[in-house]
């Protein structure tokens, strides 16, 4: 048996409690997995990006098979200088769903060897959204509730 | 590094090149999988049994950490049964989508350590469906392009 | 202000936890809740008329205002006999959404003044369908946590 | 310029006001358009076959270049033995989209030159079809403002 | 009985006439309904907040029980303020019931109380939206059909 | 009979091969299609207009029945100055679908006349899109396969 290696791509703007459920569960399917934080540079982030890393760290700090890192340009191509040949990804909805299906149609042209694997979001967390998640915070209310640490 | 057993439940009425495809592509995520058919005595086959049994053991016969196997009941008894904490599903479209949600549920409040991972089909193979085959099968035309052995 | 009346109409074969979230919800909104049970007689049920009529009593026995009641033929005929100008259904998903928005429709055409009122089924109670329960029931497991009442 | 040829395939179980809106605006398009209405010998009918044809001739008896048939086995099959390379069909919503989507693929294998071209279904005639027409036929209520005809 | 408060929430740049007929249908259900325009700073309105709050109070001059404000913040605060426990949204087709979903979710949790009510929006007026309605005005088009007001 | 022309209007930044597929297969239906390229004066192209021209002009130097143009303004207004009385658009998943059904009746709404004519988009292509191009062009990868000429 080969060591079994996954990307969890995302923004991660910020990282919330339906990110890390997804993760969590990823372990018993992988024997490592990479959070990879896509880094545009031309769009500002909202939570400092090291700020967001020091906080996912925190959350798997008992966890050595998970890692942090941002990533520059294309998820295939960081998956593959990773060597990892699988990427996680949570649905949500049904838009979600045709979304994601485009995105891993064209992940595997950019690396044939690699594979998209879905799993479905905890419905009690499938209506947290970093977009939402912003959006109160924006407003000085407390969104700790949504997030696996505390701001 | 536990044994990554997975259950690929379905009635496989016929089994497809879109049902071969994701169990090809899932044995790089698993250590055995199992072909679980379905079979509800009320309710009539198109093909035998017996007959879709040997013909998916044919594709698989060089792939000895495949199996298949007949049950009766729940998919996630049949899952406990065979101490498999992961099904298996493709998903081809969005009406896909959110039936599996659906029983992706129930599966694991029925056995809480079941997961299900999801696999979107090839696109190339995602219009077929075992309905379709036997529809056009009833009309004596060849179906042999649809599926990974000759009927 | 006038008297606020509306059904909330379905098969019940069973009523579910979801089903009287919808209902109790609803109470906020409406001064008078029909639960109308849709009697095919060409269609057999799997829970009997009547004993499910009596544990949906129960469920509201502390609620005067909810009443249960079994009807043959159209839904909106039913409304207009009960003279509530209102039905209350629940969305679980897109799928509900889109058969329920022609059902709709086809309501307003048979009684101009009837208007469907739509609340969004409790996330955590989205993947109980009578259909599952049934499947379930039939193989002997416990169904009822996802019941408002004992079998 | 050849003579374009379609088929408007379906069963037709009535004939609606959405089914005649979709052929006469398909009329602009092609140069001879043939209902086609499938016929399962398996399956009852509610409307009679051969009430239905008059029907739908009625309709279209000023319009030369409309006719009706009815035809047993495969849509492709019916559409290559009339030499038409084209399909119609009326999208209603997102349910039909993917239904005829998995269809019209389906067709292409079976006949490589079968062309399949969506017009969508006039907003105002969307939520009427077979089905719910039966329904309300079924408790004698007047369906006749859902049809080009009078029944 | 109590009071039925219900806030109809939107950016109603413009105001259409699928906002007013759900406005109007709502009334058979709200005692008082409030139309709420979201104001959001670092956004340009293309139509002009107080030109638009008076447009839509002309429309309701005759309806004492509908009045219009502009709020900041989150609509679930903004309900709050008002002491409204409901939200009315129309539903024009699933990718609308998508979003509404998940915002509807997100509302409930921040005040425990508030309940969106949905009704599905008139299918002759469903492909009217405010985004529409501005790319044809750009252009110097009459958009005054599609509005219960003239500009 | 007379002469069928049709708009196949999109921005085309760049024309795919899914678009090249759409238009080859649209020609079987119509005598003439013009290629749109919508121009919004305020939104930046990321391959510029006249390059984009010259490399459809390219793909159809055989086909004297297509040409390409650019319009600025409405899609609808462009189809009548052109004396088109039809537009061609391709289907790829549900999402498409929902925003060309809203897109089409305003379309009519705008010319009377004007028909949508829709073809799925071949599933081999359906993943293609513009705006994957556009990304992965930006990290210098090759995107020839997606596009039916050479950059």
């Amino acid at each position: 048996m080969s060591i079994k290696k996954a990307i969890f791509p995302g923004s991660f703007d910020p990282f919330t409690l339906g990110h890390s459920n997804i993760v969590f569960r990823s372990l018993a399917l992988f024997d490592e997995v990479v959070i990879g934080i896509g880094n545009n540079s031309s769009k500002v982030r909202y939570f400092e990006l090291n700020y967001m890393i020091a906080k996912i760290q925190e959350v798997f700090k008992n966890h050595p098979q998970v890692s942090v890192m941002a990533f520059e340009g294309l998820t295939a191509d960081f998956a593959q200088s990773q060597n990892a040949k699988f990427l996680i990804r949570g649905l949500r909805n049904t838009t979600d769903f045709e979304y994601e299906n485009t995105i891993a149609q064209a992940n595997k042209y950019l690396w044939k060897e690699l594979e998209t694997v879905f799993l479905i979001t905890d419905p009690l967390l499938a209506s947290i959204s970093s977009t939402l998640i912003r959006d109160i915070h924006k407003y000085k209310k407390d969104v700790n509730n949504f997030l696996p640490y505390q701001l």
